[in-house]
């Protein structure tokens, strides 16, 4: 894991050191700002760890790297709008500190921003590079959309939820790996493979997130113990647990009547649902979808003509992701 | 004036093919819904002018030309966003007759959109293009901020306005220009000269809507008369007024007045500016502004070695724009 913290630290030098713009400041500032709230930049470091997986010039990666980061923290500034969010990494949001037009605007401006470096790369790799870009980003779009969409349905499938967080989350790992192998002078096939090993272990990290939420240690994940509970947030256990309510009238009341509970205290809807979930036993069956989506992800990985050195790298990475006590 | 009406029937024409997408539906409707709402289509028909005028291939600029179309639609659903604007081509803004994220969320999918179309361009021709693109695309929301500033600045002169209506809404015009030049073969220079013309054009352009908006015959414009007086908009002729009553304190005191009144009989205010404007001469000032910006234009389409009567056709499509009689 040494190498991952070393290129951590490359990406951190390479934004700190990117000058994106200073007229008008309301436009640029809102960027410096997001840019360098930090993270753990995973998405970047994925790039680098791709290049160099199929031997290339990291250095070359660099760019490529920058531009999913901005990619990605552009998506944050839009969605902390439409998702009303005071906070980002414990720090105002952009919409708060500055208000909802600049966040707009300089969200948009981020993504000029992130094409800029995306346009890079070496000119015969540009359009494959490109179109796995364009095509990431407007998956992005369509997942965030749908994600908003669920906020108003009764009813969501596992596979529509699946597909939503395939696109919300997943397909960007997926694409800053095939970016990343692109660069690195992978194959298409090759670099499809890794894009399949990124897409499944970002569906199986967003699945552990959800059970997290609930039964994680708090003191360890730092966030507020079941806040999806409480928002009313259509997770992988929440969706199941209606799902099989359907068939115990019990539980489907029970469950159907903390959501719809205009005033609770939340404690106690916290117990409530976390109940129905142990007796439903959602958890084991999220557990189950996460391994079954790492396992995916592994299978994809196996199939690439890589050392398998080179391959452990991007495991235990994986792993390090996955590791969080679920 | 026969080549532009066909020019502007083919674009229509592709728009009404394009496909942007399907599911989910409330992420690709308001992109088919904006994209319909017609216009002159001027942008995209300055991208398949200029790839002709190099006696380029037009049918291989219709996909830059989308593009184009597809970033400044993009720029109006946002835009409409931070005016807070009901109305866009007399039909409900995306906002209105969606909300306010769906619009958000689907401006940053067209823009997506309008980069997939660019990357269809010729894979030599397409790190330059991409680079104009970026450019230009970057420089409209500098402006867009700058004109978001305006709003809450008491005095802003007369060189900053100029520059905030090149970046807003002359670039567009000079980029669209420039990438139809590159595709239909042209010189880097000379593609650099049509940008300037397109640039000039499009300042002077803006500075006729500026006085058109007081001084129109309302019957053929089409607009509410004084609507920027009445909403005390920033335009060349209220900051020169402004600039000019510094020196005759009776002026300077009246409109002063009608800018901080809070109520106000709109007919009586618009009368009561436009008196202002015709004894400081504001208007003439304006057009010989305009007229400077115009003859800039035309220089630099003189420099370009291609046959007048191809220079004609642009000229006359400038000219078309700017006979309003003001």
């Amino acid at each position: 894991m040494i190498q991952i913290a070393s290129y951590q630290k490359q990406i951190e030098e390479a934004i700190k050191q990117s000058k994106y713009g200073s007229n008008p400041k309301e436009l640029y500032e809102p960027i410096e700002y997001i840019m360098s709230l930090g993270g753990k930049r995973m998405r970047p470091v994925l790039v680098l760890m791709a290049c160099d997986f199929f031997d290339g010039d990291v250095a070359k990666a660099i760019h490529p790297a920058l531009a999913i980061e901005i990619f990605h923290n552009f998506t944050l500034v839009h969605d902390d709008i439409m998702d009303n969010a005071p906070l980002r990494r414990n720090q105002p949001t952009v919409h708060e500190k500055w208000n909802s037009n600049i966040a707009i605007l300089s969200g948009d401006a981020m993504m000029v921003k992130a094409y800029q470096e995306i346009c890079k790369v070496e000119q015969q790799l540009l359009p494959e590079v490109l179109s796995v870009f364009n095509d990431t980003a407007l998956k992005v779009c369509e997942g965030q959309q749908m994600d908003m969409n669920f906020e108003t349905l009764s009813k969501v499938s596992i596979p529509t939820y699946l597909k939503m967080i395939e696109l919300k989350t997943a397909v960007l790992l997926g694409g800053a790996l095939k970016i990343g192998a692109l660069v690195g002078g992978a194959r298409t096939e090759d670099a499809e493979q890794l894009y399949v090993f990124g897409k499944h272990i970002g569906i199986a990290f967003q699945l552990q997130d959800d059970i997290l939420d609930v039964y994680a240690d708090t003191e360890k994940f730092g966030k507020q113990k079941g806040g999806d509970i409480i928002a009313n947030k259509k997770t992988y256990l929440m969706l199941k647990a209606m799902e099989m309510a359907e068939s115990n009238r019990y539980m489907k009341e029970e469950l159907q009547q903390w959501i719809a509970a205009p005033q609770f205290n939340p404690a106690e809807k916290v117990d409530a649902v976390t109940n129905i979930y142990n007796f439903l036993n959602v958890k084991e069956l999220a557990r189950n979808e996460m391994k079954k989506q790492y396992d995916i992800a592994i299978k994809a990985l196996k199939t690439i003509p890589v050392s398998d050195d080179k391959k452990n790298m991007l495991t235990s990475f994986a792993d390090s992701l996955m590791v969080r006590e679920v």
